[in-house]
Formats: structure tokens, C-alpha cells, sequence
């Protein structure tokens, strides 16, 4: 994080990078007093603590074999290769896997210089939908560790395990069903089949879950019971 | 976002919803008064100033077809389907097309309570790496919304369109500097040849832009300019 002047920021990264597995801060001339405030403060997140601080992007980025700016474009016209975040979080994760990998923030208001993007290969975009409003510093942070850490199986995959009503329950939802609006004196003896193809149908609509089905025969009992006195 | 505490916290999810393109934000029972002054606060989000206030989550999501509750988990034991943000946001993703759901948040410190969460039909999780640390609320609505306004097509293309230098160009800076080495004295007769075969595959290992190579071929002219005299 460069030149970051607001020390709640550099806790919502420290934060944000705990939530997603990482363990390197770093910070580049940070407003001085609010940072060592921040850092020894009580409750103070340990990544913030072991935060090591630079006097350069230079000395900052030295031993990284990658170094990516982050920007939100805006007016200035860059100089370098733009990439997308998901398309350049790819990329950091295939390297990030054999050498150490530098992703560089700048300050709230003026992102990253031109001096600070020149350390950089290159440059990566989180793809909001206007240009003009820049993103809060800790959401930035936050969206390019999480897109690093993001499983793109788990995108795919159905991890939707709830067993449905079986048919035979769905069946026997049905016949209590209709018992209970037959002695209630909802069926009309004229049109009692079409009507009990009607609730069928209306019951094999109701999405219901394999738990839920003893519970709602419970219920219809209970009804029964009490229809029955 | 339901009985939201920090005020800051609002703002951050209407700058993040102004940022990925959602523009309904709705607040159920937040800390009032701080919420009156945010709102009204000069250079508020319109997203702010807009904002529907409500009493209770089942009118704040009375005319959503979908209900989804964010959670970090923790300890309570979930009555509902639990589905990663990437998976979830596919869901949330296809049934937006046509018609409104909701996305809840809960409190900064307690999250979701049970009975807030049953009116959702699932449940969204934030793939987190540690159970134990929550995420800060701004973070988790930026991320949610970046997860449904994500173009999974961005990840795969290649929109790197920078042209590299030729097989000419390269040999061009071969050439060059083959010749300001020899006039500095740095190639050794008897192995000239093998000095060449090294000094080209060194340049061809640089990987260099198509718009550097005039550069450098610049560079290496004055320098033999240079040493001529």
C-alpha cells in the first residue's frame, strides 16, 4: 500500500488478506502517526503488526519477480498493459504459485503515480461500471484478494445436496390433503377426481424439501384429528 | 441491510452498489440517528439519499421473488442451504434477469439473526479462509456485488494485445549491440562467434515491446556513436 493516508484502510486490507489466506503487508510512506497508532493500537489484527514499512515502491518490491499496479483507470492515460481483474488475477495465480508477487495499492485520493506505476509489469482493473467513481481503498483490496482466492469450480459445481420429497411422500402429502378438505367440505362430489388432480398437482409444485415432508404430514394429521372430533 | 450499526458501513455498500451498477438499496431498522445524518450528509451517494427505510425485513423484501441472506457462518447451526458466493451468484444472477431479489446483511456483529434468516430462502457464504474472523460488512457487499457483476468470459480471454518485436527487430538489436560490445573491447577474437550465439539468445530472452525495439535501437545508436569517437 503506497502513500495510504487513511490508517482504517490499511486495517481493512490487513483484515480483508486474513479473511483470504495472505500474510505479507507491506506499506510505502504511510501518513506516519495515524499508522504507528493504528499498528500498536490494542486488538490490532497481527498482519498489521508484522507490516513492514518502505521508504520506496523500489526497496518495497525488490524481491518480487511480478509487480502489478492496481488502478481505477480514470483520466490519466496509462502506460502500460491493462488487465481486467479476472483475467490478471489468473495470471498472478499461476505465478504467485513458484515466486513472490507484489500488488501494489496507491492513496485514497490520487491512486498510483506515474513513478509508483513505472516498478510495475503491469496494470489490473476492477471492472466497476462507471469510470469516474473511484472504489473505497479496503473494498478494492478486498475484491482483488478475493478474486485471487476464488475457486472458479465452485462456480460450477452443485453443492446442493438436500434430498427432495419422494414421490411416495409427495403421494401421501396428497391423500392427507384431500382427506382433510373432504371432511371440511372443501370437495364437491360432482367434481371430487378433478379436483384431486388439481391438489396433486397443486402439492408436486411445492418444492418440498425431504425433512419437511414427515413435518407436513404431521401437521395434516394433527388437522385430521382434530376435523375428525 | 438489516439493523446496520456504523453508518460508514452504509455508505461504503451504496458507493459499492453506485460502483457495480445495483441501485436499490433498502435499510432495515439501522442506528437512526447516525443513518438521518449520513444520509443527508453534503456529497452523500445518491444511492444513500434514495435508500428505503423499514421496519421489518418481511416488508423490506415483500416484492422479491428471491430472498438471499449473507453469512459468514460462524457457529450457529444453519437450518437453510448453505451456497458459495460463486455458485450462489450464478443463481441469483439468472433469476435477477426477470424478476426483483433481495440480499441481506446482517449487523456488524451479529450478522443475520434467525429469524431474519427464515425469511430467506438460502443461504450465501463468503469462501473465507478461517471461520473465526468475519468479514467487514462494506467488504462483503463489494465482494457480492462484484461476484454478480463478474464476466466469467474476462478470466478466460486474452486481451492483451501488445505487439512484440519482430525476429528482425531483435536481430536488429543483436547487431547493434554485437557491434558496441566489440567497440568496447568486450568480445574476445577467437571466441567471437560463440560471444554472438549468446549475446542472441540473451536479447531474444528479453521479451521486447514492438514500440521499445526502435528505442533501444536508438539507445544503442548513440552509444556506438558514442564510442566511434
Amino acid at each position: 500500500m503506497v502513500s495510504t493516508r487513511n490508517p482504517l484502510n490499511i486495517g481493512a486490507a490487513a483484515r480483508a488478506m486474513a479473511n483470504f489466506g495472505f500474510s505479507r503487508l507491506r506499506v510505502v510512506n504511510p501518513y506516519d502517526v495515524a499508522f504507528r497508532e493504528a499498528r500498536s493500537a490494542v486488538g490490532a489484527a497481527p498482519l498489521l503488526q508484522t507490516a513492514e514499512e518502505f521508504h520506496t515502491v523500489a526497496d518495497a518490491v525488490a524481491d518480487c519477480e511480478l509487480v502489478v499496479g492496481t488502478t481505477s483507470v480514470g483520466h490519466r492515460e496509462l502506460q502500460h498493459p491493462l488487465r481486467r481483474l479476472e483475467y490478471g488475477a489468473r495470471l498472478i495465480g499461476r505465478k504467485l504459485r513458484s515466486v513472490p508477487v507484489a500488488l501494489l495499492f496507491g492513496s485514497e485520493k490520487f491512486g498510483l503515480s506515474n513513478d509508483d506505476m513505472s516498478h510495475c509489469h503491469w496494470l489490473m482493473r476492477i471492472p466497476t461500471v462507471g469510470q469516474d467513481l473511484s472504489m473505497n481503498l479496503g473494498q478494492a483490496v478486498s475484491l482483488c484478494l478475493y478474486e485471487l482466492a476464488r475457486d472458479p469450480k465452485a462456480a460450477e459445481a452443485s453443492p446442493d445436496r438436500i434430498r427432495r420429497a419422494s414421490a411416495g411422500e409427495y403421494e401421501q402429502i396428497t391423500r392427507l390433503l384431500m382427506d382433510a378438505l373432504d371432511r371440511s367440505g372443501y370437495i364437491n362430489e360432482t367434481t371430487a377426481t378433478s379436483t384431486e388432480e388439481k391438489v396433486r398437482r397443486l402439492v408436486r409444485r411445492l418444492d418440498i424439501a425431504g425433512k419437511d415432508a414427515p413435518v407436513l404430514m404431521g401437521m395434516l394429521k394433527q388437522i385430521l384429528w382434530k376435523l375428525g372430533n
